[in-house]
């Protein structure tokens, strides 16, 4: 049920960033996020991370992100994935691994933290 | 409680770094743990993270880790670590951010998933 949740979020974060909405990526963290890009400060909160996802997309020329899930632990209202990012930039492909804290908000499932690194070759 | 606990582990880990003690690093993590290092693969099970410790290590002649927690939650036997890690290098110093998710396991907390990049100017 959870794990459904969580996969469906993260299907709405790719179209979202595929469409280039970042009012609906910025939604779909909780309101005391943090995120933690490479090379960057601690963002905190969605106003901030949109404006990072802003910055990021057209730093790197994003088109496209492909998230899949490796591990997903699951307790009670917090969960923790371990998943790689395949991303489209107009520059040709780049692949990161991220870890996201999950929790659960007012019956939804909200990326808390947001941790990301290059996957190298 | 568990607040102290994690902050001794951290400690530990600290100490071990220094001593270049990395059985004792990779006791801090739980069997199944995984650590995402930048640039490279995700890296899993204590013995495949001291031989990552190791490498890491040498490759950017580590001395010495101060790690400062900035934000820690605790649901139950799970936590999660939002910090800075301030590393002596033999060529100077670094700085990076981390998420670490813990477990506590047989009464002792332990990393469970690791991931870190760099802070950036």
């Amino acid at each position: 049920m959870s794990q459904s949740e969580i996969a469906a979020v993260n299907r709405t974060f790719e179209d979202a960033v595929r469409k280039g909405d970042l009012d609906r990526v910025a939604s779909l963290y909780t309101a005391d996020a943090m995120a933690l890009p490479p090379d960057g400060p601690v963002v905190k909160g969605p106003a901030n991370i949109k404006q990072l996802w802003a910055s990021v997309a057209q730093q790197i020329g994003l088109k496209d992100v492909r998230l899949q899930t490796l591990d997903l632990q699951i307790a009670g209202d917090t969960a923790y994935e371990v998943g790689e990012a395949a991303l489209t930039l107009e520059s040709g492909a780049a692949a990161v691994k991220y870890v996201v804290v999950w929790q659960k908000r007012d019956g939804q499932w909200r990326l808390h933290r947001d941790i990301w690194n290059a996957k190298g070759a």
